[in-house]
């Protein structure tokens, strides 16, 4: 199946947005063993036609997104339903949907609004639960367009929940045989290393297609194959290799593996953060269910806050610094113990660009677990800029968590 | 001059990585008034040849990255080098170049690198400071190719040192009206009101292109135009019209503006999060130079965090529940007066996706200003994912800070 990745939107040729929809797309799509073999990016207005034409030419699938806005520059639907000969029907389902989101929104509904309610006769009709402009999928002589809105919260749950399905039916009908796939995500060792270890392994078990995603100090590791037997058996070999540095089999993220295992144990997280700035406690709370195990956390920006929230003694900052192991120390036992808490997670470091010394350069970070009784602190430099250095730091910080709590009971 | 951007590589059409090169080079191009008018991504080897070709008949530039490496698949200038119908010269300079940048890096030089310092008759060849593979401009016939290698830290700077030197005086050759672009970011008023206020009005002031980049919340406006005057006539209209809600005259992000702000002030900003968990601290502390703005905040997930940290009534809670105008009010008021803070924000709601009632239901927050003797506090309901409701929430704070900072004179 040739797979073509249409992205429409001004936005993206000016350079104001990068565009993500393909990783994403490119990502999901290769969970089914398929992959995107052109992706064109053009301007909103008439040039979409064009790529629209060319790439049905070319492609059996055409994935476009953005230009489903009710503003005058959103074609998308228009010059499809043209290419595919089919008029325009008003869908009130969609119309009703529309007015219910806005109105709950206090949004004022527009004649704009009742156009995004028009539908290409005999497309199927892709409810938007996160936004106004429904997706479309147009099938025709062996060519399917699927139109996705624009914004990642719309698009992103309007694939899982609405296209995966109907593509999954869509191979199964073709009698693709089923593709397995499993991911694991390791923190702290290298892709190349990881490709060391588990490659040459793996190759004598069965045919696999390696798939490799690095991000900041951690990889995803993904095997791809027809072969569900060698898959299990794969699975053995990476954990006796890899050990406890995977933190996730499968896409969860470190906070929810850091959420789900604090919670089987009934165990209460704090967090101290100064360098990280609330990052580690909103990663945390991102995860629904959070509010059983974070009771309350802090950030403590300044020497004074740390003293004053979290009892750190006002000479040792003197002595050693804001930026030390006995500060981090002291930060994750105060926490611990005014949070009343099993564990406490602190962080002080220099997130930049500016506050480096030749003996802590920017990137320093001081993380420290408490638990009653207890408490350990390691120093990482993470030399890159601001943002980045907070998402290792908090990295970091929850890898720590996740392996004191493992060894834990309550 | 009409240009195309054309992006080489596997990982790109493999989601993983993601295409920071066109954001580079499209904010780059529009910095001398040029836009990219398509961009297309083809995985390494033969597709690139038939990108090439479409992309060169279509534009008058074509900036293609990657494809320039050492290996089997980087074809890039082979396939340009045909296109032209240019052989190919070995170039000494570069080959001593490659040499000399990989024996500092203690790289075994291989006969695959000899092949780097091949290049396109008559091209103008572009030193790589940062790795081996140069850059080459190639010009025939009105038509302009420029090949600039993959690796992001080897892109930028070439662009930069070699590409913008050769842009301006070739754009200087050809005398282009200056193209003039300007952008407002708006909360809290939908993009299609945005276009009812805005355009029948701007209409009337000359030509003008209208672009709108919605996101959760709010609306980046774009005009284009080739008159300066009417951009300016066209910014105090849109100053009357949609007032202070614009946060930004360009794409300065919401906490930038709000740490800006205060800074200028010299004001201190503390918060006191639930539902968001620290979300809104994080965004604030991503601003390099919050620690001037940023001494303190906490993150009370729980009714005792609420009464032990900010000093809210237990009593209180329990009478109006911990999701109310009266806790969003002493949550604000507590974290002033312990900060000793000039302004306080507090968030107080119900991220879902569990824990919502009929009167409160999930995605219903109160968020709560407090300055010196006044506090003021207004409810919203974002209805969406957790993620997005903690966006929004954070968002409609941080607007809520910096309308309270522009008023406040210290």
């Amino acid at each position: 199946m040739k797979i073509e990745v249409l992205n429409t939107g001004s936005e993206l040729l000016l350079g104001h947005v990068t565009n993500t929809h393909l990783t994403y797309l490119a990502q999901e799509l290769f969970s089914f063993g398929l992959r995107v073999e052109r992706q064109v990016t053009v301007p909103d207005g008439a040039a979409i036609r064009t790529a629209l034409a060319e790439a049905v030419q070319r492609a059996d699938l055409v994935i476009v997104t953005g230009g489903l806005g009710p503003t005058s520059d959103d074609i998308t639907r228009d010059v499809a339903a043209e290419l595919f000969q089919r008029t325009l029907i008003y869908h009130d389902t969609i119309y009703q949907k529309i007015c219910a989101y806005l109105s709950t929104r206090h949004v004022i509904i527009s004649d704009l609004n009742k156009n995004q309610a028009m539908v290409p006769e005999g497309a199927l009709v892709l409810e938007n639960d996160f936004g106004t402009a429904p997706g479309l999928i147009i099938e025709d002589g062996g060519k399917v367009v699927v139109l996705l809105p624009g914004p990642p919260r719309e698009l992103k749950p309007m694939w899982k929940n609405k296209v995966e399905p109907w593509l999954r039916d869509k191979l199964a009908a073709l009698k693709r045989p089923p593709v397995h796939e499993r991911i694991w995500r390791i923190v702290a060792v290298g892709e190349s290393r990881v490709q060391d270890m588990l490659e040459p392994v793996l190759k004598d078990l069965g045919e696999f297609e390696f798939g490799y995603c690095a991000r900041a100090g951690e990889v995803d590791f993904r095997l791809i194959t027809h072969d569900a037997a060698a898959l299990d058996k794969a699975a053995v070999i990476i954990r006796e290799k890899i050990g406890d540095a995977i933190y996730a089999e499968g896409t969860q993220s470190m906070e929810s593996t850091v959420i789900m295992l604090a919670t089987a144990k009934g165990l209460k997280i704090a967090t101290a953060e100064s360098c990280t700035g609330g990052f580690v406690a909103h990663r945390l709370t991102n995860v629904p269910g959070a509010s059983a195990v974070i009771e309350r956390g802090w950030v403590t920006y300044s020497n004074e806050a740390k003293s004053a929230e979290l009892g750190v003694d006002a000479a040792l900052i003197e002595e050693k610094g804001a930026v030390s192991r006995e500060v981090a120390k002291a930060m994750a036992e105060g926490a611990l113990a005014t949070a009343k808490a099993d564990v406490a997670v602190a962080l002080t470091g220099i997130a930049g660009p500016d506050g480096g010394t030749p003996e802590k350069p920017v990137g320093t970070v001081w993380i420290a677990v408490a638990t009653q009784g207890k408490v350990e602190a390691f120093r990482k430099i993470f030399s890159t800029d601001r943002e980045t250095f907070k998402y290792m730091a908090s990295q970091s910080a929850l890898d720590a968590v996740r392996k004191v709590v493992i060894q834990m009971h309550k």
